[in-house]
């Protein structure tokens, strides 16, 4: 199993993507790696070229280039590069830290969809306080515009990703509402609560709003991209900013300061642990051909570490054949009815 | 200037509401209130009758009845003839602390929309950690269907509301949307930005991300009522459960338990204040003829004080009557091009 990885992708590239793709390395035997970018900025950070290759590019796509055109023109750069490799059967996963646009455009164009799935979906795995599992919610902002079979599609595939990578037995599906009862909600989600109800492959478990998803009360949330970007982004923005003004206000306590520091460090300090994501890898593009990764512009070695791992559990359990397989099924099935 | 007040909605009345207003009472002297509900309960809470009147009815709507229905068929609940005296003249400005829905839909059907708006908004306050003047956020639910015009209508009423009641001279106005960039969005949000960006009433600072709200980067941010229903709820969610993981943290910091519990009152305790919108009053339902205001089922009388605050400075500013006519205005403008 081959994962090609963008080296130059990310605020700290190639150091920081090497030095994790390196300790994944030790652990997961059964994977090659192949480094799109400099090669003279990457060659020095690895002594031991075991199951590495590097391909080497100068080209590279920056946080801000439009995506679409950025995929179409730097034809050489490592992400187009990286991604091409998935396409011509040189690698089996796509692994970039880059301009999540530009890896989205490259999937879509360039890797290619899988047949019947209209729209792929970007799935992060968020935080829960009742377990050390999380929950995954797609779309978080793939697809801005969406019809309720893409959003039932996100359900389906969701499913697959949480038994094969989290070891869920039986995940519970939930949809993103604005009320629990069945009937909440407008026309798109209305449909879509129907459709997942309806489904006797997945076990739904019905609406869920907003502020209970950090309660751990589904293990999949559907919901289309433009709701699903803004309650990621509230969610990370205001964690942010108030676990900023508990730091600011137990330093501020004046006498009891170093007790403050000391708090921080210890107890307080853990509850970033309690909400800390990397452990989960990085967000999946599915409905892709491959696993299509991306991790945080700021990930550090040890994210890229659990990335890798979560793409080895997608490639050693075939998740995406999985993917690939249901809705062929489901095509034949209809095309036979 | 008189305010119907709903005496028995919300969980803690009529206690909380009467105290609220006696309170507001001693301050307002050019405020009238009627207060509808259970004379036996209301009376013995009330020592001095000047400016009250009560409205004697035992019917009320619960928490968990159908909006509609519960508004068409309970002629007699308190939030009833409170809406009922706004359409009949006899009070000024509707306010209850009881079920949301049904309160919008009083408003809806009892007093009626502002010719020329097509949707009332629902409109809270949030905090921001950079001013003591917090946000408001508008559509947050009343609408799950909008249309961009909604959206513009939003941006025009919440500006006269934040001159009004918030004393901001020249309000930014921005859109919730899933990027900064004037291209981002789905064809709702790209077509409301075009309407805010050509609105020369309007200081539009363009589009704000979820991550960036508390931040206080814009002083009326508006979306449409589902993606603003997430997004409040995932704010109010997630600041619930990082604060109560704090608490934990510090209380379970063994030896440091008292100091701890020092902190909690003090300094990390304060922060719940920052973040405390009960200072802003209610949600307004913008769009509707009068003011009607809701505030949180669980409000303390505080809080009811607050809110008749804020019912004082949309009437006192006549903040109902400046949309009146803004919409008059313009419909005269259309129909003399």
């Amino acid at each position: 199993m081959k994962v090609a990885v963008d080296a130059m992708g990310g605020d700290f590239a190639p150091q920081s993507v090497i030095e994790g793709v390196l300790q994944a390395r030790s652990e997961f035997t059964d994977l090659d790696f192949i480094l799109y970018g400099d090669q003279a900025q990457i060659e020095p950070l690895i002594d031991d070229m075991t199951r590495l290759t590097i391909v080497h590019t100068t080209e590279k796509i920056a946080s801000d280039d439009e995506p679409v055109r950025a995929i179409r023109r730097k034809k050489q750069a490592s992400m187009v590069l990286a991604a091409q490799a998935v396409k011509d059967g040189q690698a089996d996963a796509l692994f970039s830290l880059g301009n999540t646009g530009a890896l989205l455009a490259a999937g879509l164009f360039i890797i290619g969809r899988v047949k019947g799935i209209d729209r792929p979906g970007l799935m992060p795995t968020l935080p829960s306080i009742n377990s050390d599992q999380g929950f995954n919610m797609l779309d978080v902002g793939a697809n801005a515009e969406a019809k309720p079979e893409h959003l039932h599609q996100y359900g389906l595939m969701g499913n697959f990703y949480a038994k094969d990578v989290r070891g869920i037995e039986n995940p519970r599906i939930a949809l993103l509402n604005n009320g629990t009862e069945a009937t909440k909600g407008d026309e798109l989600h209305k449909a879509t609560y129907q459709l997942l109800a309806d489904d006797p492959d997945l076990n739904f478990v019905g609406n869920v709003e907003a502020n209970d998803l950090l309660k751990g009360v589904a293990d999949v949330v559907v919901t289309d991209g433009f709701t699903g970007n803004a309650t990621l982004k509230a969610i990370e923005g205001t964690a942010t900013i108030v676990m900023s003004q508990v730091k600011h206000a137990i330093m501020d306590a004046g006498v009891k300061e170093k007790i403050g520091g000391l708090l921080l460090k210890g107890s307080v300090g853990g509850i970033r642990e309690k909400f800390d994501t990397s452990i989960y890898g990085g967000a999946v593009l599915l409905g892709l051909k491959a696993p299509v990764i991306k991790a945080h512009g700021a990930a550090d070695a040890r994210t890229v570490y659990y990335t890798v791992k979560q793409i080895h559990a997608m490639l050693a359990n075939q998740t995406v054949q999985k993917v690939i397989d249901y809705f062929s099924d489901q095509a034949a099935q209809k095309n036979s009815n």
